[in-house]
């Protein structure tokens, strides 16, 4: 049908439906659907929940959205939406770097205290979270960003006048309050797997890219990857323990290079924003007392032994250097404490943890 | 000094140098060290003590070590070892597929656990472990491997005839009963620093690939991992919390691309082993009922509420099939579980934990 309305306009496919005639075989389907809408009525109720209606074209409609018509689709409801429904303060159009944070229902402590600080994290560098609303990972990555005073943005598989689960009603409400809450379904739709299948490929669709933490071999989540990948989007794998099945899924995305692996928000940043925008340094190791000796004092300290004490003068033959010149580094570190000077000796300081 | 023994071949410069001619400018560095050794004595007693001495040209020496002198060196002793030190029943040149196994003496239970595990799916499939033999992830993939009755070998940036740590010294001789223990360096030799950063290339040299468990940014096994990187042989990682220290150093390996994440043995195997040796499996959730239902079957339990029971007119509706029709289907996914029957309707069963 979305090629159809492509085709023709979705006015004319309207009017052609509404008058019986067969919309070039469309009809027997649709027909039965369309004698139930009343679209100017669920527009009119809309507005007076607060909920809008945006199309391609709209200053709101997110112009990510329609990549996903270039898309190889996954299955059939592989193109754009039509439209979308909208409840909340932000406009779409005006998020800043969205980026999908998603994962299992089945989360576990490690997997929800990941996401709510990539959620914060990402919300706190200004870019805006965008998520499903289900138990575990999405509910952790919109309280991160709600926690950090940022943007978020619930992606649904029902109408967005529904709560599903019904235990999140009051964070969709806090979400339509300080985000939005977003879905192609009319309000008053029921979830369903096939509606869920659809709605992964619209938080694909209207993030610059998707960040996985913790998926099962078979999670949704998977299928949310799937449709970065195929809007050629960062796709991105949180790692955990090799012990935990809910880390399998992200494991596989990585190992398959599907993903890239990401520990922080810092990560995710750089891949998703602009060339250069966000650039991260490497983690590293502060700078240590060792890193501050000269060429020669550090070779000497490499001669040292880790254990068993030796004299400056088999130590020069380890370094390459005389005893003499060896002698007076060795006073020199046993100062800085890297060395410590025993009766048979000199070795090591216990604390050195170097590199062995 | 390896340049040299290359060209002029190690007897000739031996002889040149005991002669007290200046081979090169060397004879400075060299003299003070040559006047000591007594090459005779120490390879009388090395067989003594069932320690065997291994030069390029012999039947055992490992041709995988050669490549280090193409390898564009990490640091000054970067080439290929002269010879090595061997201690135990296992013949270097006769090891299947080794596999370095490296990383932080300061490992987690986690880690320690993963090396295990790790060393001993290694072993199990004929291959060898390689590794240092310190405290943590070292010693743990020995004890896997021996766990395993599979063959291990430590190298060791000591003398073969001692023990470092201290602790490890029934480990040691353990493995050399089991497997071997090798080093460069001569017997009696104290651990330096710069022993150990030589050492490394050993390990990564001897191995077909490497394997980081757990190493934190600044690790000694991050050095096994670049001279494994340099031989341009498969450098691996196994992710853990992104919450662990330990895991930091693998997780920027791992997020660089310098490492392919691995998870289990099995993964590893394929990386190292020869094409299509070692083929593994993706991990796959098991085929669910779900699976074994036709496309209309299918088609109709996508479209059933997960929650609030809908009419089969307007399941239907969802899925473009007539009521009829999916009247039957629906008795039908009762019967396999799949759905409920409620007064007001049908609904998901509760035990459907589908892809949402």
């Amino acid at each position: 049908m979305a090629g159809l309305v492509a085709e023709i306009g979705a006015v004319a496919l309207y009017d052609e439906l509404r008058a019986g005639r067969d919309a070039r075989g469309l009809l027997t389907d649709v027909a039965g659907r369309l004698a139930e809408i009343e679209p100017e009525r669920d527009l009119e109720r809309a507005v007076r929940r607060a909920i809008r209606w945006i199309v391609p074209g709209d200053e709101e409609w997110p112009a990510s959205l329609d990549d996903l018509d270039r898309a190889e689709p996954l299955h059939r409801m592989g193109r754009a939406p039509l439209g979308l429904w909208v409840r909340g303060a932000v406009r779409l159009h005006e998020l800043t770097t969205p980026v999908a944070v998603v994962g299992s229902r089945s989360a576990t402590t490690y997997g929800t205290g990941v996401a709510a600080d990539l959620g914060a994290g990402v919300a706190r560098a200004g870019a805006a979270v965008v998520s499903g609303a289900a138990f575990g990972i999405d509910e952790a990555a919109h309280r991160g960003a709600l926690a950090a005073s940022g943007t978020t943005v619930a992606v649904l598989a029902c109408g967005v006048d529904r709560a599903y689960p019904a235990a999140h009603k009051r964070l969709l409400d806090h979400l339509a309050e300080h985000g939005a809450v977003v879905s192609e379904l009319a309000p008053g739709c029921a979830p369903t797997r096939l509606r869920f299948l659809a709605r992964n490929r619209v938080i694909a669709g209207l993030s610059q890219g998707t960040v996985v933490v913790e998926a099962a071999v078979r999670s949704g989540a998977l299928n949310t990857a799937s449709w970065t990948s195929l809007l050629h989007r960062p796709l991105m794998g949180v790692p955990g323990p090799v012990t935990s099945a809910p880390s399998e899924g992200v494991h596989e995305l990585v190992r398959s290079g599907a993903a890239t692996l990401v520990t922080r928000a810092g990560d995710v940043l750089e891949l998703v924003g602009g060339m250069g925008e966000h650039l991260e340094e490497a983690p590293r190791a502060p700078v240590t007392a060792r890193d501050l000796l000269d060429r020669v004092q550090q070779r000497v300290l490499e001669a040292v032994p880790v254990r068993r004490p030796a004299s400056p003068e088999s130590i020069g033959r380890t370094a390459g250097l005389g005893a003499e010149r060896v002698r007076s580094v060795l006073d020199d570190l046993a100062r800085r404490g890297h060395v410590d000077r025993l009766p048979t000796g000199w070795r090591l300081a216990e604390a050195t943890d170097a590199v062995r």
